[in-house]
């Protein structure tokens, strides 16, 4: 049995190559990466990770550095059940969900990170993996493009061989949207997947008159509609639109899924592991799917995510996020151009190693 | 109209004048109180604060130094609704609901604070006071109390004139408990009201045969006898043990409470204004328990809580918790001792101002 001995916990914040907008968010200039190294006795070391969109990021550093490092020190790296049952615990008063999900996602992920190389296994191997290739769509924060951007963007997913690709909604008025729907599936054909993200912004009302409308276009989902709690609200969206519905990277905790699901309604749920408690939380949230009889699907961190989709025997969607954190490690996600298919790591580990010295110069106090 | 034009948070860890225990969270030995100093062009400051069990107050205190000061400056502090709704969806990807709504908190209420001296009103009037007096109980974190010190410490608060008193449950055997509850009961008297809490430590099962086991004490309620996402839970447990429910202290939107009372049950909601969302968010409870013909109480910080409460026309219960924030302030709560009601401070202003000399020693950095 080895022992953790030591936490470090660091903040990068990068720029992205450029300003990004959705409909509730608004502007995104850049994103933050906090990054956790956990080490034990016999000189191993394991990496984890978790992003934001520009704000909160330091104090995930703070609740890491000062709460969540207390309770790993000294423990066995390799219960990672016990530990993620700890960190939640631990902090359960000021921090069940929310942001506290982010700060156990970056150690939890560290803790498998150390599993994997230690077992000398790919992370999708180590989850029970069923194959190394998964479902990937191209999605980019592009509310802001013109539509000549929208197109060009869109053109560059084809090219790279994807088949399927999904765009913001919420312009200022709903003609726009379908406007901007109806060309882009002109530019891709019949064939290509395609998929709207609302980003929270409508009303349940504004949304299922929207749902309609995007009928005739083919939509496998819409993505986030309205706010994340108005559990009855996604019931009536999907049920009186008739288009499926998808949503997840603002629910934080297993709870809150179980509570989606029991009481309100996704087609496609997009647990994202950066933000609902790592690899562990991540892998709970899976299985109630399957539970459900429905897919699962992933949101940002592609890198990290396709191993993680290629584990699962209901497998949907893996989003190609546009924060380009693969772009800071040493294996940018991998496209199989003929298939479109997106290609799980085979190296022993999580399959996300930083490039430490492209990452340097945007590595800031906390 | 004035501007917001500084915003200096600080950060203090006290310790507790004796270690305290609950049965989910363990050994109390500290709480940490993060303050918020909002000062206006027209050269006034308004003081907010918060509190933890110890935990995560840096992380809190991380979250308004980065993030919310950055929304805050230069706005209308008379703004609160604007304000909140800006501070809640400027960090809402990161952070709704956990630790997010104690940060908000801590801001929320020193904006009240200037509204209120502004006005020159305390601020139970503000509010549009109802009476300056609300009902009180003693609820102190007793679970490691011995039977002695349990009784001595709940004959104190008879001799302080309270009418209430509420004790914690969660000992290895339910027959511990009941042994507990019978000697309170006995040394209370008939007519003294009596309530207990768990604090989540139940299963569902658990719960509902405590629940009846207890009915012939006369309780209130049982407080928090299972997780705070077990809407169904909760449920189940007032309707097959016949016993009332409490809990709210571990609700962080106004969502989430929501959810408890169209999903679950609760027949008492708890609401804290330091850790959902402050002032304003304390109300919105407010006026939804009452939507649900219920009354509604309150869970620590009664240096706050009993302006708010003796504002509402559906008061309940102000809980005299025993972390004692109100020992480091110029006005300690205070208890009429012949009603045992608690009395609402009548000084312009939220009627909190600290005592910034006893609180010197436990600055510390974040």
């Amino acid at each position: 049995m080895s022992i953790i001995t030591d936490v470090i916990t660091e903040y990068y914040r990068i720029p992205l190559p450029e300003i990004m907008e959705d409909a509730k968010h608004g502007l995104h200039t850049h994103f933050e990466v906090p990054i956790v190294k956990i080490t034990t006795d016999d000189g191993r070391t394991g990496v984890g990770y978790t992003y934001t969109g520009g704000f909160g990021g330091k104090a995930i550093s703070s609740l890491i550095a000062n709460e969540l490092t207390a309770i790993l020190i000294g423990k066995d790296p390799s219960c990672v059940e016990s530990l993620w049952d700890q960190m939640n615990w631990g902090i359960h008063y000021v921090a069940r969900g929310g942001l506290a999900s982010f700060a156990i996602a970056a150690c939890d992920i560290a803790l498998w990170d150390l599993r994997a190389t230690k077992a000398q296994e790919p992370l999708y191997k180590l989850l029970g993996g069923v194959s190394n290739q998964v479902k990937c769509y191209g999605g980019a924060i592009d509310l802001n493009f013109p539509l000549e951007k929208l197109l060009a963007n869109n053109q560059k997913y084809l090219d790279m061989g994807l088949k399927a690709v999904k765009i913001k909604l919420g312009q200022a008025t709903l003609a726009e949207d379908i406007q901007r729907v109806a060309a882009v599936r002109e530019l891709i054909g019949p064939d290509v997947t395609f998929m709207v993200d609302a980003n929270m912004s409508w009303s349940v009302e504004t949304a299922i008159k929207a749902g309609r409308e995007f009928l005739k276009y083919n939509i496998l989902f819409l993505e986030e509609p309205t706010i994340p709690e108005d559990y009855a609200g996604y019931r009536r969206i999907a049920e009186e639109s008739g288009m499926a519905v998808a949503g997840g990277e603002n629910l934080r905790t297993l709870t809150e899924f179980q509570h989606m699901l029991q009481y309100g309604h996704v087609d496609f749920p997009q647990p994202d592991a950066s933000n609902i408690g790592g690899i562990t939380g991540w892998l709970k949230v899976a299985h109630l799917t399957q539970a459900y009889n429905l897919t699962v699907s992933s949101h940002g961190m592609q890198e990290l995510h396709v191993s993680l989709l290629a584990a699962m025997p209901n497998a949907g969607y893996l989003e190609m996020h546009s924060f380009p954190i693969d772009q800071y490690t040493t294996r940018p996600l991998v496209i199989d151009p003929a298939s479109g298919m997106a290609i799980a790591p085979e190296e022993p580990g999580i399959g996300v190693t930083f490039d430490w010295q492209k990452l340097a110069p945007y590595q800031a106090e906390f």
